[in-house]
């Protein structure tokens, strides 16, 4: 590995905002300071008049994910070469074992799979069933892979959802470990009454999508998953908090003292429920279909209810969700909302989307930014402070910023494998201009010069007591 | 049935108060006026200085209730005599049929019980599974018996508690059919938990019992059933409700405009849980054990929180769950609080100490009173205006209540089938003079003369749209 | 005064709904029961397939107010007899001094007024200021006058409103009296200060007015009065609460238990802010400026909360706040909304809009629309049993109101003396056909046999203890 | 001013953890790294198995201040001394001007009495009453003196306090301006009010006083200022935040997306109410009336949210409210608790309070401890990154921590020129060693070595665009 000085940049953490130069060598930052002097060999990057950022954390992604008959569009190469043309470096993708696989087969084959990637990777791995065989390996990949925290789903009840029942003993089994559970907050068995209803009623189209999963849907499962990790005393992590009212669930539960978590994602931010009116054969670039996604893109309100919390704390990452499917793929649902793929991308959109209409809109502040998108998620899920932080010693991901770039997001452009973008004709001000990579320069003012299979998997550990 | 006139009471509604004589024939009121005369052979009660009231409804009562390896102390007979004693003149009692027991079967078997009542008799319908069967089973009851009310039990997980998977099929068939659906609310599974750990710990005496059933575990199940009876668009009934933040649940529900109607019992407003502290062989009168029941006894600071419901309208009804054991019952747990079995005495004592503690204490007005004890109670279960009103032609269940008499309440006075009260000790002010159970004088100054089976089945219809 | 019997109606009282005949005499009930007979020269209605409400009681109207440089349109005459043709047979209306204006100054002009009212009237006396002669003058009209409830203005700083130390000394006196405090709740000088700054920035159009009182700010006021009451231990009336977060104040204060009680109008459950777009010179029937009073029409999603309030017992009462201008008036703020006369007519259609928007709609049920519109007026102002009630020796006010006759609302028809309705093509199911006050038949089918001057005064005391 | 190093510790900032040394010259950080060597001459701190954080910011501080007829105990010499013995380097104090005395004039008082501080000052600027002159040097002082907050109290009416009127003028300044108000959230008329009717019930003790400023006077207030904030489109400061009402105003301005910030004390996190009950002449260290101070300490319960709050960043910032009166001074109030000076010491005490009661019992962590006691208050009164940071440029005020020497508070061994400690007794774990005021060592293991006048004045100005 090369080295690198970035000179000059106005660095940016969680909390401080200073100029300095980092040198950064054998993939790891070296120095920071004063008129630092390049070594010979090295590639100087004059960061002069913009930012520099940790690189980015995007804790909630799903590269090649089989899912409702078919496979997310971006695989773990081009995935993650879309992030680290965003300025994200490191994902936290998951294994999702089917019911009744063993979480060891499903682990060996997302580990496969994810080979490929360009950028730094983990793995939450996802709990979709429990017994004893469960409980054994959920510790064998604490222990033997460093997978520090363990998804559920309270939806996609009779497939990879879990009862409560079985969301206890995963929680007893987190809680013997020091593990973290983070949970899809959904009530599974009423979103199946509601699909019913609906399909019953010739309500089949993408928009009734959002009908079928109302926000108070989300709003119940988030108090519940905060009252089961209470009845353990352990925290919890809600991924892709959506609503008003399971934002309450999680103020409420902050003023018991309770340490409750909340991920959030630009979509649920940016977007409302007046996309499912959309339709492509109208003359727009996306469609209702392009939308679906679960939680559902929310009715107006809700979107200013969220940058509030964000901005006071109690929203505590952005990550994206990212799940892309493209148009043909969608198609799958055309004639029954239920069968529509879930997802879309958005893992090369998070940073520029963030800086445009969080800080540059004065809602919340660059320091922020940097600990939503990039030290907190790395923080709680144990990444920290190899990964989101700027210090002597951490990872060299870093990103240069230019934040008086102005740009359009369209699927043309986009380094998404995907043909759609939620995001089509959304205007930034801000923009990345160089990635690093582990002291590398994978990324420079549009051009991609990432190599296949850079990535290195991420074992996390519990800091010692 | 004989003629009877009461005459100068000071009457009481849920809405008026006003004086006038009230002349009973043929077991409902035939008329309403001043200067009623006596016929010929009517008894004449004078209620000169005293209140009249609609006889006490008590929608929450266990008689003869087979649980937990036993039955409740007070069958049919002694329990509705005991209400009598108490000026409760109508319960509606529960039919709880075991898992995969046929509705109809515990039907008989309740109906058959219940035939030696002295006063009038409704039931709930519990329903503890779900298949087509019961499902069929629910429209039966429903059609043929009149049963309007589906009982849950979120709580008792593996006995008769059911799942939310059942718990929607239940508020589906009751949407159906118009019926009104009732809700235990407790998190069975989170319980269960709680009570092997505390096991576990060696913490197996009976205080530990509330350990076990924290108040947030009541707030979370009543946040679900009410989302849960939202996804079907029905009102539900929470019984029992005893906790704060089940009581916010409520309020964050009505404030949405659902509909959610609650009912709370004079133990949760009067005790809190330092009951838990006593001990028989220590000189109390009672032991933790007697205090045992689901919910149970909250810390200080519910209690005045459900008064100020009540106040506020905010809580509805006041029952008792009666449900007595005597204490040779209770020690079947005295090694292990799991086994106690959960229940108490008090379908005699609620009208006087909702009178002392809520009326003189200037915490709810008589109107109040009346209403959460007889009017309103009558309506939401479909006895109105038969029952819980003083009106033309309605049943001629009455009180009459002498606000001026003080007493104390004792398990070696009391009327219940069971040796202890949990209410040992509890001074009274306001006491039953009168009962007049449809027209007859059942109960007069101490003295019961009612007859075992005059009680009647109430067969409950919905209004006409 | 006349006999009338009234046959066969569905009688609605705040708790129950009976088919029974009333007789009418002197004034006053003399019975309630099946097949009364007419006594000879008794006037008959036949109220078959007809409900039969106790009278309305407006206890919020502004009959012939000098305000703002001019006088609102109605009179005592002409809004009193508005107000028996839409079925309301008290109102009670304001005596409101000028600042250092005497108490009893201000009384004897507002009693000389109201004596040509045709209706029966009260009035709150509204305290303006404060000083040891008010205080006296307080003592004075409560005792001498029974007029058992003071207004104050959180508003309208610098005119009739009173700040923080004079609403502590007058609720200090209401106190010692036993009288209640009403409020308008808006905090005036941050009004003042958001109207300055927007006629500065040159926004003087009607539809600033709303701009100038948002609804945070009647929220904070709500709150401050509710503290102040708390202060002093008693309870307090909010006068008409429009807004979610004066709603949210309540409800806070009510699970604390404190007694608070709180109107609204029908505008604000049935208007939403769009109102101010309008433009009569654009062709429609009415303009911003008909729609300026204070508090303001509030924003969408505001009146459902006020709605669901309203059915779950959070807000009480229901009155119109009537204080008619016309165009013409208006118009004195064509140029500065801050000089447009705040008010609207509305006393007249209170009972229709209430049944039709409020029990057809299935929001609040009858027994609920007799309560809010009658009944519990009646109770908290001390004119019950006399008023708001079907009993036997109270006042023979009544309204026989088919609910099955549609109708429109519109200024052209209406017998408010303004050219303007703010509910102009409202449409209507179900109409009062006929209104008894004191037992004369002043209404019947539209056509109104009112006597200028017959309405009394309603001296009004409170209980014994 | 000399050179020192101080070699590996274990550095903590707001968001960072790490090793690493420190060079310090002229008063700044002039160096952050890995085995920096030390000129010659410089002073070596070896922190090894020690924290390093920055310097201590107490933004809420009353040395020698003119208040109830005396003058607080510690003047800026001792305080300030004090204070850095106890690692905070910089305090922000007030000047407050009487009402009707010129903003310049209380101005020159204070900076004239500052200037024998050991430590650098800043000062907040109180405005207690408004007029054209007042407007005309808030300006003054913003832009001569670099002052850019303006505290305002809604207690104290009659005194120091402002109306509401008052406070919007004040507000609307700031808004121009660019400025910070602050305010202490009481409601002044209404703690008048209940004083008056305690004294004239001879209820005159200290702890009375508490009975004389509820909690929820204070949530009222604080519901207040954030509404006269809003109104005005800017940020507020709540100093001194001790109750649960006034934090739940906070998190509802929180949730609407306004910029709140709130402080609270080491003794509202610590102490309840029980306080009130000590007496000195019955053997306790301290009496009632030293824990008189305004608002008071709180009712148990109140403790927990404010330590919830402050985990979950709902509360911001911790200060002292240093202003001690020794005993002698609090006997003024002995016939009269509103005669009792309020206020106690703490300036010493709140870095090790905060360390062992919060990090140390796992409330929050290492990082939030810095961004509340320094971090945080130096960026929101614009004194970052000067002060509060650890960063090439910034002053080098640092404290070196020992998290494993256990201690214990007492007035005995104290700094704070008074003879009492309201925390007297309670243990700590954790103690500065070291603090460093701009590079000098003024406090080494529990050795002193300030210099009278070393501390400099802190202007403050807004960050650039």
């Amino acid at each position: 590995m090369g080295t690198t000085l970035i000179k000059n940049g106005n660095i940016v953490t969680a909390t401080d905002r200073y100029t300095a130069d980092i040198l950064c060598d054998g993939g790891v930052i070296k120095a920071i300071g004063q008129n630092l002097s390049a070594p010979s060999g090295a590639e100087v990057v004059d960061a002069s008049g913009q930012y520099v950022f940790p690189g980015g954390v995007d804790a909630h992604t799903h590269m090649e994910l089989p899912f409702m008959g078919t496979v997310s569009a971006d695989d773990f190469y081009t995935g993650t070469a879309a992030g680290v043309a965003g300025g994200t470096t490191s994902i936290i993708d998951f294994i999702i074992p089917n019911r009744k696989q063993s979480l060891i087969d499903a682990r060996d084959f997302w580990m496969k799979n994810a080979e490929k990637s360009v950028a730094d990777y983990a793995f939450h791995m996802a709990v979709t069933w429990f017994d004893e065989s469960v409980e054994r390996h959920m510790h064998q990949v604490f222990n033997d892979n460093g997978i520090t925290s363990f998804k559920t789903f309270m939806a996609y009840t009779g497939a990879i959802g879990v009862d409560d029942q079985e969301l206890i003993q995963i929680m007893r089994t987190a809680r013997k470990l020091g593990a973290l559970v983070t949970a899809h907050c959904e009530h599974g068995y009423a979103v199946v009454e509601l699909q019913k209803r609906l399909i019953a009623e010739g309500k089949k189209e993408a928009k009734y999508h959002a009908e079928s999963r109302p926000s108070w849907i989300e709003g119940e499962a988030t108090h519940r998953a905060i009252t089961l990790a209470r009845a353990q005393g352990i925290p919890v992590y809600i991924v892709h908090l959506t609503a008003k009212e399971a934002l309450d669930a999680v103020v409420t539960a902050r003023k018991e003292g309770l340490l409750v978590w909340a991920e959030t994602c630009p979509q649920y931010l940016l977007l409302d429920d007046s996309v499912y009116e959309k339709r492509d054969f109208e003359g727009s670039a996306t469609d209702a279909a392009d939308y679906v996604m679960s939680p559902p893109i929310r009715p107006k309100g809700h979107q200013e209810a969220l940058w509030a919390g964000l901005a006071a704390g109690l929203i505590h990452t952005v990550a994206t969700d990212h799940c892309p499917f493209t148009h043909q793929q969608k198609l799958a649902g055309k004639d029954d909302f239920t069968r529509i793929p879930n997802g879309a991308a958005g893992v090369q959109d998070r940073l520029s989307l963030m800086w445009t209409y969080g800080v540059e809109r004065g809602r919340i502040t660059p320091e922020q930014f940097v600990n939503a998108c990039s030290t907190l998620p790395a923080k709680v899920f144990n990444l920290y402070p190899k990964k989101g932080a700027i210090l002597v010693g951490s990872d060299a991901d870093l990103v240069v910023f230019d934040a008086t770039t102005r740009g359009k997001i369209s699927a043309k452009t986009h380094k998404h494998n995907c043909d759609r973008s939620i995001f089509e004709g959304f205007e930034t001000k801000g923009q990345v201009t160089h990635t690093l990579v582990r002291g590398e320069l994978a990324y420079k003012d549009g051009d991609l010069r990432v190599t296949r299979g850079n990535g290195r998997y991420l074992r996390r550990d519990l800091p010692k007591a």
